[in-house]
């Protein structure tokens, strides 16, 4: 039997209760293990729940009972999370969270700090909501070098975007949308600015690669300049705009990014929708593999919540249990300028006729393409080949002082 | 550190020992476990091997050595894989294996025989090639009730049904070059008579459902009889053909079949293409989560079998370990004649004109599609509402005798 106290009654917090609650009895059967809430620290009040006895507004009744030896730590935020955090792990208390802001900041601290206890820091909600990622990077790849992670890890951006390119909307009301089904909260600058998925894939890229990525590194553009022309001319050329996250390992040292980009129709992620979540892993021995589920959201979170709490029930030590959060930061996350991508830039026309010969003359690896869509009349987008960002400023200034270009009206990277 | 002996080195057997001398001292960096392989059975020679001196034409020698902790049981069939699987297991050796045969028949058994000795019998390849699922659903999902898996779980059929669809092939010439490849075996009827996949469903719905699916029971079709103008005929309509397992737990008992099945476009597994596999599997709090993959290979079987091994090597008693495979049969594995599906019917018809008005006078829910793709000229599709396939005989004779009707060609189930 395990004895549980919860830190933060909030979305994940309450969806953990109510899922022990309902499905306790299966839990007990599939695995041997009897989990028991004994105590909920909220600053508000649930006077109408059933389990109303349990809530404290008092942290150190949770922190400070010697009976409970798991902490589910749902509060979000980096304080008091981090402290509370710490002194539980110091009481000899796994904590099991779906904190990512608190796993990218502190999460090597952490995990040293409870195995100096003998415990552990468990974190598999902090990265994909449901979808289990991070312990079967841990456990069932452990065979592979892993060498690239690639996904959508934000399910806030990933239902506007889907609102904008299958309803035609644009962003902001996309984002109203968002808004009102309680997707996007009220300041939703972590997630369309892509903060979230950058703690996202920094914790990732930390364990696939066996060295600490700082998430204040990886290169991070969100959402907010997409507009719904760019979703069309992406749909008339056979790709779909997406906010992806990526990590690469290469010879030089880890490349990282949150960025918009062009995906081809057909390529895993294209038809990743709404809330969905989806990471691609490449590994020299497995290939591709790929997990995919909701990224976010009460009960889904709540699932790899309480699949820790599982684990933490049944730890022995020396299991292979845990993933490891490496401490030692990475010599060489590399500079983004330094990577080649085909970039593509959608353009208003003075005159489409001559364009393409003009075009010609200045950038012969070019592919170019004149928008058919009446919404994108007088429209052209161009393909560079492979070029360094660190090009990007020049090109779209030769692109711009065209005769035949009235502007241009965005850039994209694209993927093959 | 673990000693490894390895019973089989076909393409799984030596892709383990390949992986593991490529990729050991990584293994030992992220799992601070030291893998060594000492002695490997195998019938045949590999006298150009750089470890040829590894190798032992008498089983006995592997079996018998106390100083090898796992066995790899990488030779396939019943016997004498299982002969020797017993034997290991109580020698109080941890087995590892990508049998699926011998894992749908025996797990149980064979799962009972290595508690009885304090050891584990592991069998993550046995399923989804190197896509970790039997973990993830046993650990990252045990907080979920399970009630649905719908998976394409064989590479060598999907590889067969890609190439149709997107080669234009028929099935011969598809299967000949799947032969060529290395994906089909001579005797490829394990395959495309869904048996393998039948083998998958029963050792997924097993671990999931907590109820031995005995795969005997599962009601299984192969690819055999679906044609180049089927494929055709799907794709006019938005729709693609794959061979389906799925298994789904209802208040009545369980559910399960492999069959053809049309998927919509669109739907999650209908981009699944070549000999990738993927796994959809349904749980009341994580909603849809998916894992996708190479289902098949060299290299991607032993990634999961070297998972296994890892989870051997580093082995607790008590530790929320390894899937259960439950021993005690489902008390109703449901008849398939009770469960509705939408069908279609592809129709030659002897004329066109009145073909609408005439099936409106028998089946009033029925939807009618006139083909246009000349190689299917003069053709129709039918689709029913829910029917019971226990009416399908019925159906088809009523369509049949239409006085447009020429012919019923095909008859394929149809999923929403």
């Amino acid at each position: 039997m395990a004895v549980i106290g919860i830190l933060g009654h909030g979305t994940v917090g309450s969806g953990v209760v109510e899922v022990l609650l309902k499905n306790g009895s299966g839990i007990e059967k599939k695995t041997g293990t009897v989990l028991t809430v004994k105590k909920i620290f909220d600053r508000k009040s649930f006077p109408d729940l059933p389990y109303r006895h349990l809530f404290t507004k008092d942290a150190g009744e949770v922190l400070d009972d010697p009976e409970i030896d798991i902490v589910v730590e749902t509060m979000g935020g980096l304080e008091p999370a981090f402290s509370y955090t710490k002194r539980a792990l110091e009481s000899g208390k796994f904590v099991v969270t779906s904190n990512k802001e608190l796993v990218a900041e502190y999460g090597p601290l952490l995990q040293k700090i409870a195995h100096q206890h003998h415990v552990e820091y468990f974190f598999e909600a902090s990265v994909g909501g449901g979808i289990p990622i991070i312990r079967p990077l841990k456990q069932c790849l452990a065979a592979n070098n892993i060498y690239e992670i690639t996904g959508i890890l934000n399910g806030t951006t990933n239902f506007i975007l889907t609102e904008m390119c299958k309803n035609g909307k644009d962003f902001e009301s996309a984002l109203f949308d968002a808004q009102a089904r309680g997707y996007a909260e009220r300041d939703p600058s972590a997630d369309i600015c892509g903060f979230d998925a950058q703690r996202k894939i920094a914790i990732l890229s930390s364990i696939a690669f066996g060295q600490k990525v700082l998430y204040t590194d990886i290169n991070t553009e969100g959402i907010s300049g997409i507009t719904k022309e760019d979703m069309l001319s992406a749909e008339e050329l056979g790709y779909v705009i997406k906010l992806v996250a990526h990590a690469a390992r290469t010879e030089d040292g880890i490349y990282a990014m949150v960025s918009p980009i062009m995906l081809p129709l057909g390529h895993p992620l294209a038809d990743v929708e709404d809330v969905f979540n989806a990471v691609l892993v490449k590994g020299d021995a497995i290939g591709d593999v790929m997990f995919y589920g909701k990224g976010a959201g009460k009960y889904p979170t709540a699932s790899a919540v309480i699949g820790d709490i599982i684990e933490a029930a049944n730890y022995q030590p020396n299991s292979s249990g845990n993933a490891i959060m490496p401490d030692e930061v990475s010599a060489t996350v590399l500079d983004s300028d330094q990577f080649a991508h085909k970039f593509f830039l959608r353009l208003k026309l003075k005159d489409a006729k001559g364009f393409e010969k003009e075009i010609a003359t200045c950038m012969q690896d070019a592919k170019v393409h004149i928008f058919k869509n009446p919404l994108l009349a007088g429209e052209a987008g161009v393909f560079t080949g492979a070029r360094k960002e660190s090009e990007l400023p020049l090109i779209r200034d030769t692109l711009a002082s065209l005769d035949n270009t009235a502007a241009v009206l965005n850039v994209f990277k694209v993927s093959e």
